[in-house]
């Protein structure tokens, strides 16, 4: 449904006979294109149209690109849905700000422990990922085995001690995998990503050299680098307040249901002022430059509660996710500029991704030893990188199956094939509209983006045309009205000249004369000034 | 005048009492958030105001961002060019597109010499860098010397073989720089930039290894690079034909002026089309995945000549520049969907930076040891680094000068200050327009982007108010259309009951109407879908 040549909007039906099951229900954040769109989900349309098949949702763990679109998948579907502990409280918490709930019979799930679900039973295998109890699924149906890895690294050094369960993966491996969908996302990076501890190795040395406050920035779900943060602060002799809202929640979440531990060292922001600036830590969201963020604010000295001061340290834990390093240098930028110390980038050791690299991969097809592979969360490079890493253990290149969102894998036996497709498709979420901003709408905000509107309104005489008001030209985001009154002027006596050629000419159809109003507006405007506004042309009849 | 704080747009003066001498003329890329601008250049209002103390302007090097304004200002202000032979061909051929001419008193330098200009004697130093004949100028005036570095790395082992004056740097050292003003660009990366010819291993390997066709895409104007393929060309009997206007351009500049070799392997596209895949080879451009480049057309299937093949193999030797890697990725995802095998990304050697790092901005300022460090060419972060980098060597903390464009750097005897500033500023150029795109316009330009435009147009009987045609509404980029209906109907509505109440309590003005539409429109809709579109309420009269 969602994740397949593409980062994000992870989403798979896995389907036995009349029973289905969802794996994941993510959103994926708009491309540079999708002008003004807020979040992108999959088209339930499948799913919806299957309603009474649906036995219930699992979740592989709590990041937005798994459990973003639960909320409008659970509206229109209330089905039960199943997760670990820390990951049904983020979706909990989730829910109620859409005044949702969960379904009654939903579940949280035990890592390690087998359970059914209409005709499948399902083993929930822990991994190690950047957010607490991640899963990866054994899903046994009476067609063979699947394995979903979800997200993962193998970190060797977790900072909360629960590794990856080789065993549990090296088990399902002795059944029998008939297919893998593994997590593709770092197919193109050598080696192995190294242990989140690598992080807290810096973060200790940032705040026991940090003369003053330090500020540290990074994403809010990252439970386990906000732990070592705390460890740090524990270790210095540091409080700590947490500023941000979607942080505070999921920190708040997080102590909930013991998955961090506050040292003691947690307080309120106000506590936090009265203390000296080297007893000071603030943890913060926006290590991606967003413009609302709390980091944003306080760089652009519009932080309603937070002001940088000299001498303070600003940790950017995290590196910019492809398309946001504008946003994070300007953010940087900013923090230099209000006499920040700012400790940021790839050679600072400030942030290891949650993903495994190739060496991981190989490692997980050695362990699950699958008959068949589907490379799932990845752009087509990665599914790319992730087939050749599957070729080089020995995986036959006729048994990686690379599809496309929509996608059916068909297992018959030990025969597997892509076979056929259903609908599935990008549904954009703006403001409150679900499904109401489409590629005409997008097409013309691109198109306004550009180079703005023209509108050109006039009211004619039924009957004869004759114009009785205006032609009142308007302009928005084409060009600086002062400059431009001369071409203004040009475009009302185009507009006459052409109405009235039109009345000579016995053409009455109105959209007859606006298109020929349009047709010469635009010529006359890309010849005077290589741009090609939008134009409008609104007639009234009187 | 440019430079300070950003990337791009470097134009810098030097003033001696009545003379002025301008060192570079660069253009900027815009922003995201500057919709529908092409280019930025710098404003040369204080330029112009002076017109007769200019003396000249000296280029360091022929790319866009030292050179790209120099058809705007010289439009205005023709004077004399100073630079070295390859640059002045690169601007020539650029003048050309514009119609334009070099003024008659321009003239080639031969860097190692040194020429006069008013009351200037300047010392023109080889650098390396990713363009050929770059250099930094000596510029001694009677207040002392400055130094531009231009932009620069030092590269030991130079394609070309022509590496950095060590020799000039050092003279200029031993007379006394009293400022330098110092390419910032890489102050973050630790350590050395690798040498160009670390890219050309990585050539000669695909070159051997490419079972088939090879493509390359690269920066047109690294005529290093694009000699290191040919060499790999000749090397391996392959034969190159160049595709792309930008890089056929710089080809044939390089080529005219002696600049490129081409061992005799270079042919039309049409002849290279009658060779078999392994013995061909096509340099082109597009490495950035812009999206009217010849690489991204033919990832798109819609290259006019140009077919990818099973087996070709595309080489993309350049790593995105910060802001382009989602259109990068979707060229490497397409060029994978036709099929080819590509090689891209920071592990596979097929670029370096024409800018040097840390240690190589240490051993400048250690070769020419300036009095005053003026750290240029980069956005605030850089030129903090570098002003770090300058501390380290030796460089006192009150010596170095960090400004922002329009600042002006004074020196009298051996004292140096920012002395205050002049006007300074960007300039949009939006196709035709330089100067009519303002902050107005683009603010209105995000605002369509977003949310998309509501145009609500009525006449209404001058006098008593009475609407006598519409409202019309007509909305582009806001919803589509057909499953709005209703939500459209209601703001027809609301218009009549707005117009209505105001003749009810005799509000005539039409200013004040209109506010009381738009206000009242702006709530309903952003109540009915979380949206604020701009609204344009249009009121004839008849």
């Amino acid at each position: 449904m969602g994740g397949l040549g593409e980062i994000g909007k992870n989403m798979t039906v896995v389907a036995y006979k009349d029973s289905l099951l969802v794996v994941d229900a993510g959103l994926a954040f708009p491309d540079d294109e999708m002008l003004g769109v807020d979040v992108v989900i999959p088209d339930f349309t499948y799913l919806l149209e299957r309603q009474e098949q649906v036995a219930g949702v699992l979740l592989t763990h709590g990041h937005e690109d798994h459990v973003g679109a639960l909320p409008y998948l659970l509206r229109d579907l209330p089905v039960p849905v199943y997760g670990t502990r820390f990951t049904l409280g983020i979706v909990k918490a989730k829910l109620k700000e859409y005044k949702l709930e969960l379904h009654q019979d939903s579940r949280e799930i035990q890592p390690g422990r087998w359970f059914h679900l209409g005709p499948f039973r399902i083993f929930p295998v822990r991994v190690t990922h950047s957010v607490p109890d991640a899963v990866g699924y054994g899903i046994e149906t009476p067609a063979g085995l699947v394995v979903f890895t979800g997200d993962y690294k193998f970190d060797q050094t977790p900072v909360d001690g629960k590794g990856p369960d080789y065993d549990g993966l090296v088990e399902l491996g002795r059944r029998g995998v008939l297919a893998m969908c593994g997590d593709s996302t770092n197919a193109e990076r050598p080696g192995f990503t190294p242990s989140e501890r690598e992080v807290g190795h810096t973060i200790t040395e940032v705040f026991r050299q940090a003369p003053g406050r330090v500020i540290m920035a990074t994403f809010a779900s990252n439970i386990h680098r906000l732990q070592q943060a705390i460890d740090a602060a524990h270790q210095f002799n540091r409080r700590v307040a947490v500023v941000g809202r979607s942080m505070e929640e999921t920190v708040a979440v997080a102590r909930e249901l013991g998955y961090l531990q506050d040292r003691g060292v947690i307080v309120e922001l106000q506590e936090l002022m009265k203390l000296p600036p080297e007893r000071s830590v603030i943890l913060t969201t926006g290590s991606q430059g967003e413009p609302m963020s709390a980091l944003s604010r306080m760089a652009a000295a519009e932080h309603r509660r937070v002001e940088l001061l000299p001498g303070d340290t600003v940790l950017l834990a995290a590196t910019p996710v492809p398309g946001n390093e504008k946003l994070v240098h300007r953010t940087i930028d900013r923090l230099f500029g209000q006499g920040a110390t700012v400790i940021y980038g790839s050679h600072a050791g400030v942030h290891v991704s949650g993903h495994g690299s190739r060496e991981e991969l190989k490692l997980m097809l050695n362990l699950l030893r699958p008959r068949y592979v589907i490379p799932v969360h990845g752009e087509y490079r990665h599914l790319i990188h992730h087939a050749q890493l599957a070729e080089s253990v020995g995986v036959p290149r006729e048994r990686i199956l690379i599809g496309e969102n929509g996608s059916v894998f068909e297992f018959s036996g030990e025969e597997g094939r892509i076979g056929g497709r259903v609908h599935a498709g990008a549904v954009y979420v703006d403001g409150l509209g679900v499904g109401d901003v489409g590629n005409v709408v997008l097409r013309d905000r691109r198109h306004l983006s550009k180079d703005g509107i023209v509108v050109v309104v006039c009211a004619l005489k039924k009957d004869t045309g004759e114009i009785l008001s205006g032609p009142e030209v308007l302009t928005r985001g084409f060009v600086y009205v002062r400059e431009a009154e001369e071409l203004l002027e040009e475009v009302r006596e185009l507009v006459i000249s052409v109405v009235d050629a039109c009345r000579e000419r016995q053409v009455v159809e109105w959209p007859a004369i606006k298109n020929k109003v349009r047709d010469a507006l635009q010529d006359m405007l890309y010849n005077r000034t290589h741009r090609r506004p939008l134009i409008l042309p609104i007639i009234l009849e009187i």
